[in-house]
């Protein structure tokens, strides 16, 4: 089965915006068995939308198009469709009682002939609610072929999706491709492959993938639906090798893997952060809910700060510096004895791009956690540009207290 | 001028790596006053590369394509476009002694044959150096018409794009486009646009365009290169109506604009964050040299530190709730009390999916914000998912002090 998205939009060609309505529905596809064969991004020019469109209806068995169908005058992906598909448009007044419904709960007023634009849509389309907006979704079923115009704003693109798109292309074309995922982390992409690809060769059918992120991967092995029992076989099989750096399947990222592993013990966690600035905080409490286990973070970017909120001795500072294993393991002991934390996690670095010298160089950083008696200080070196220092000690820093609670098990 | 991208790699396309690629490259070209014309994503699949080059070269004037040059068997771009080309590979020894000198200097090995893979190249293509990775980027000229092939990395593709795809381009086809942005922030798209747009009527020739983000729009100006002269004028009048809700030009971010007010005062800002728990101060940091200003954060995610750190009395805490103007301003009060703290930003608010009452909805937010005597603390609510609310709450956080530090000027 071949489909083939099209996106419309200057925004994204002239790198204002992210594509990340391609990454929702080619993740949402992938997980459902389906692939994208191709994907375009055009700006919105009728000429352009409408040698699109026609390229791909007369290639793909599935053509969804993103953005382009909202109020105002340079929306005109629903015009241009139904010129393509010699479909002309009609106004549907049950569409524009919704649309009116929708704008009196959110008290918005909006012009009448921009409401008009959206309630038009070419003859023989079922329209596909929209929950979040006004612009409802189009379906346009083309003997075995079909047509899917979604709105743009990834809000509403996204349920209507979900709840109205997803079981249309599922009642059309089953899936023939079937996926297991799992998130990896601490090992590089290479040792991860080491370790997977032995394995798979007793599972000629069974393809892995690799896409790596900052101190985190997803693995993702792919087989035909006819496969689905060896498929299940060399997930559970690649599992052993890669031991505790497997998170659980029910947590997406290391974060809320060590929540996870705080709340089964009725753990508080506290952070001391220097060169991450607050970013390992955001990490965790990037999670709902993350207030049952997390009191809070000291952000002492400024050495008088590490002296005030945590105890770090003047003369530790003034020895080793602000960037030493000295300076962690103060912070560290500092940030264990304030009331209620039962956990901690301290970070002390150099992110760059100033600041570096020979001895301690841009990408130095100490990574401290520790709870009870168990302290643990590494130094670790992070190549690459600020950005990616600083989030790749987040995804260590993380990580590494996860590995020491998992290390003890249920002794602490 | 067509400028055609073919982005290769089924990551993309599965959902798992957003194309940042595509956002730097448009946004790079936009910038010089070039436009890409259309974009095409497809998986590393030698038929579909090759009919996507195929169409490509035929309508385009420059194609750039990104991904698939790597050391592994899937990185089939470089010989699919020999092929296309009919110029086939030829061993480049100096590539490989680049290679061989960069992997010494990170102390890496790498299996020869996928070093050699490396350094075959389509006959009569320039290579451009690689400062970050082993891949050289390749320059393909045809007659007018070039091939432009860059490695997938985003650190290996960023710097070689800006140091020697760009300049060749410029030289090739200088633009006709000039551009002129400014970023605007604490005002709606729709508002900027009524304030914009009834100036732009003396200007024919010049088209706005707006990008918005939580709390930042960045507005772009293009006019002919014939008409630069209207197109700086333009800029300049547009700029009265939006006031001081316009950054600097030297400054990217809002972050970045308090932080040249305070330096410019010698004074240090310090932050208290419950609902946003580290993100103003993770976005204050993003930019580097912020130590010169920022001492550091509270992230009071519990009650009992709000109390501990800030001196929020239980009894504002039982009566109010931590959600409420009197709580921020005791935050604020305990911030600005702090040894050398000269401004502060407090919030405390509700980011969500859950914790919302009739009275205090998820999104509801007190921001506060201080300096010397200036106290100010307002109630916002703002829509959208839990992200949504903790972007615009730094957004709009910052934003407030650096009103407020502009409405006293220098008099502070």
């Amino acid at each position: 089965m071949q489909i083939w998205v099209i996106c419309v939009g200057d925004e994204i060609l002239r790198g204002h915006t992210l594509n990340t309505n391609l990454a929702f529905i080619g993740d949402t596809l992938a997980r459902e068995g389906y692939s994208i064969t191709r994907e375009c991004t055009i700006p919105d020019e009728e000429n352009i939308i409408a040698a699109t469109l026609t390229e791909s209806l007369n290639s793909a068995d599935l053509v969804i198009t993103t953005g382009g169908l909202g109020p105002t005058t340079d929306d005109i992906t629903r015009t241009v469709a139904a010129g393509v598909l010699e479909r002309p448009l009609q106004f549907d007044p049950d569409i524009l009682a919704g649309i009116n419904a929708f704008l009196r709960s959110r008290n918005v007023s909006v012009p009448a002939d921009a409401l008009r634009r959206q309630a038009m849509v070419p003859t023989g389309t079922d329209t596909l609610t929209n929950a979040n907006g006004t612009a409802p979704g189009l379906w346009c079923q083309l003997d075995k072929r079909a047509l899917l115009m979604l709105p743009g704003p990834p809000r509403e693109l996204e349920p209507m999706f979900r709840t109205h798109a997803l079981p249309r292309i599922r009642q059309a074309w089953p899936a023939h491709l079937a996926t297991r995922t799992c998130e990896v982390c601490g090992l590089a992409e290479s040792v991860v492959a080491e370790r997977v690809e032995p394995v798979l060769e007793a599972f000629p059918e069974v393809r892995p993938a690799y896409c790596a992120r900052p101190g985190q991967l997803t693995l993702t092995l792919t087989a035909h639906t006819s496969q689905r029992e060896e498929l299940e076989r060399a997930f559970a099989e690649v599992h052993p090798p890669l031991g505790t750096h497997v998170l659980p399947a029910d947590c997406k990222t290391v974060g809320a893997a060590v929540g996870k592993l705080l709340m089964a013990r009725s753990w508080n966690l506290a952070t001391a952060e220097s060169c991450t600035g607050g970013a390992i905080a955001k990490a965790i409490t990037d999670v709902p809910g993350a207030s049952a286990f997390f009191c809070g973070s000291f952000v002492t970017y400024a050495n008088a700060w590490k002296e005030a909120c945590l105890g770090v001795r003047p003369k530790t500072l003034a020895a080793h510096g602000a960037v030493s294993r000295e300076t962690a393991e103060e912070m560290l002991d500092g940030l264990l004895a304030r009331d209620g934390v039962d956990a901690g996690i301290v970070v002390t670095g150099i992110a760059g791009p100033t600041g570096g010298t020979p001895d301690k160089p841009v990408g130095l950083v100490f990574v401290g956690t520790g709870f009870r008696t168990v302290r643990r200080v590494e130094r670790c070196v992070f190549p690459g540009n600020r950005e990616s220092v600083r989030l790749r000690t987040v995804a260590v820093a993380l990580n590494q207290l996860r590995q020491s609670l998992l290390a003890v098990g249920d002794e602490a």
